[in-house]
């Protein structure tokens, strides 16, 4: 007998039928013998409109009120998922967050998990219970109630799935796994049979929207085996596990897996930057006191006594990023500070490029010959990003994915 | 300094405007000087929608689920009414039942109250907020989200009130406040300034839609001043108190406070019953065990040692009520079993009777005067009730609100 936990995103429980459809697979499973822990997001769109609602009434509404008010969404969710599962012969059995013992940090509609407290989950299971947990809320060290934000579902599915030592974890979702690409941009896009955490860290942050990147983070810490399918068709998905596992199956690592990009971010450079210590450390601490997510940060080599400084933030915080920068500017006898909101990242992704150099170069030929400039790089060890112009962002997509064969297996 | 108990019905926070509308009553409330505990329904007609929710999954919900489901309706209300009463620059924090402390019997869907641990309510009215409180819920000794079933939500408020101490329990509805009659059918009915704990029982029991029966029970119970008013006109309402109060304010009691109808309910009628011990209670057990709610029984005296035994039931309950009845008559040798489902009662109310003989006389003369036949009475020490024809009904409140010159203060 396994444990098996499995996570059904909003889309999976929009309205009555999906929630009988996802009632039946559960119930398959349960007969097969399995013990099963569900964890179950707000049916489709009751988190947006429950935001919208809340924005009627404030502009920037109380954030301990806001979780308050967001946790009603899976309330709902998981009380009818349960009514459908015992309305197909199975008992069950639902919890809130606190009920399951998810304990957070106090950080309101960002909270942290400190710990899992599973007694409650442990007895419903040992009683023979489906146990339906709500994803994305805890209970504070204060008692408060508290979500994990958006994304927050896969989460607390990872880390029930880490806390009941589960077999495995399937998070279930509106596509059928991970691919070598997004398949509205690439076609021929191939979903991926395997793919290592840390490729799956790589691709969550780089712009893939299949799992979010914390709990990819949490399964990684925890070695816990997620199973990414598709709760519309059930077919098998991708399996994302540990580079130890796919050694075990003899599976050779592919150079790439995937090619990724991402149009949500702007470019900020700061010009002429005197090169002296110190003078980045200001900068991106100024940023970081007005909580502004700085992501891909990029210094040239001093020329003169002088570098430019590049790096990129959300579209959203752009405006308040320029202020803090011009701010700075003088302070740092900079020269300037320019933008450009209209750049996108390119990225490959895979693990087998450790062993195998020569994968960057093949990256910036295949741009150069589409006639595709490059404004920035910055590489990890298994990924080489490069932020073009927005335009150019789906034809660099599909040139990467031929250039590294990524259609065929 | 006075610590005043508000609480909202669905239709006061229906929509954003009522919620910011009942948020700023709430605000001058508090910096007049008072502390605040809010207690708060659900939004307009959301536990309705919930409801079919749950029936479009299942036709007989999990009891357990069903309450998970509905106390999200509250969450709802309690969150946003807490960010518009911050908006208007008041603290204020939401508290679910199981957070407010009020522990539950395990009876789903219709549990009682056992115990109120406020601790955290205090201290959060300590700290200077007005404390929001989910009605109609609370957790159970089995640490399960438990509802207080229709209603419910005057009951939390009431006895939060008891618990807190608070000098006045405010119920704020979408009327005025307690008539001497139904306005819609006795349009010159008049709102009553007070009215006792007992009188506002009698009526709440007999037709009277304005407060919930258990809420006067545990308002007598515990000496709870209650305040039933508008939260749409703001406008001072009926103040339901004891009867040592009224003595106090040297107000003499009325003979009749308020003729009160209910339509609700059939009449069933076992022809015939041998009059022996322990039939009656034969009857009454069978139904007891269906969890039939017997509400009117009238016993005639006895002819040739056979007696009618005449009772309402819920219409809802009628077909159910006859299958039990027929599988006991011939057990206990009655003649039959007949049934009406068109008949109403109509009731008048008043502690003064007690002390003026004949008020029955006048009710039983008025509805002969109308010629409308009388087919069931009972009484208390301070309410005379007459099962009628439905299509009666209204004439007779009409006429009985005439008789005893109630719309004259």
């Amino acid at each position: 007998m396994a444990l098996v936990v499995q996570k059904f995103g909003g889309s999976s429980v929009a309205d009555p039928d999906r929630i009988k459809a996802v009632a039946e697979h559960i119930v398959a499973t349960r007969r097969r013998g399995d013990e099963v822990v569900v964890v179950v997001s707000a049916m489709g769109k009751t988190t947006d409109d429950l935001v919208r609602l809340a924005h009627d009434i404030s502009p920037a509404p109380a954030a301990r009120e806001m979780d308050m008010l967001l946790t009603s969404g899976e309330r709902i969710s998981m009380a009818l998922l349960c009514m459908a599962i015992i309305e197909q012969g199975e008992p069950a059995q639902s919890f809130t967050g606190s009920q399951a013992g998810i304990v957070t940090d106090t950080t309101h509609t960002k909270a942290k998990i400190l710990d899992i407290r599973a007694d409650r989950l442990r007895e419903s299971l040992a009683a023979g219970n489906v146990t339906v947990v709500a994803g994305f809320q805890g209970v504070s060290t204060d008692s408060d109630v508290t979500t994990l934000g958006r994304g927050g579902s896969d989460t607390t599915a990872v880390a029930l799935a880490a806390a009941l030592e589960a077999d495995a974890c399937e998070i279930y979702t509106d596509v059928t796994g991970v691919f070598t690409a997004d398949p509205r941009v690439v076609p021929e896009a191939r979903r991926l049979g395997r793919v290592s955490f840390d490729e799956m860290l790589e691709m969550a942050a780089t712009g893939g929207r299949v799992l979010a990147l914390r709990s990819v983070e949490f399964a990684r810490n925890h070695g816990v085996r997620v199973h990414v399918r598709s709760s519309f068709t059930w077919d098998p998905g991708t399996w994302v596990v540990s580079d130890e596992e796919l050694e075990v199956e003899g599976m050779e690592q592919a150079i790439i897996s995937g090619v990724t990009h991402d149009t949500s971010e702007a470019k900020v450079t700061i010009e002429q930057v005197p090169d002296r210590p110190g003078v980045a450390a200001r900068l991106f601490r100024a940023l970081a006191d007005e909580a502004i997510n700085v992501d891909m940060i990029v210094q040239n080599v001093s020329s003169q006594g002088h570098t430019d400084i590049s790096f990129t933030v959300p579209h959203a915080d752009l405006v308040h990023t320029l202020k803090v920068m011009e701010e700075h500017a003088d302070d740092i006898e900079a020269a300037g500070v320019t933008h450009d909101a209209d750049v996108g990242r390119v990225s490959i992704v895979g693990a087998g490029m450790k062993s195998h150099p020569g994968v960057a170069a093949t990256m910036f030929e295949t741009l150069a010959s589409e006639g595709i400039n490059i404004e920035m790089i910055s590489t990890s060890t298994i990924r080489v990003s490069c932020v073009v112009a927005e335009a150019d962002v789906n034809r660099a997509v599909v040139a990467l994915h031929r250039a590294f064969e990524l259609e065929s297996a």
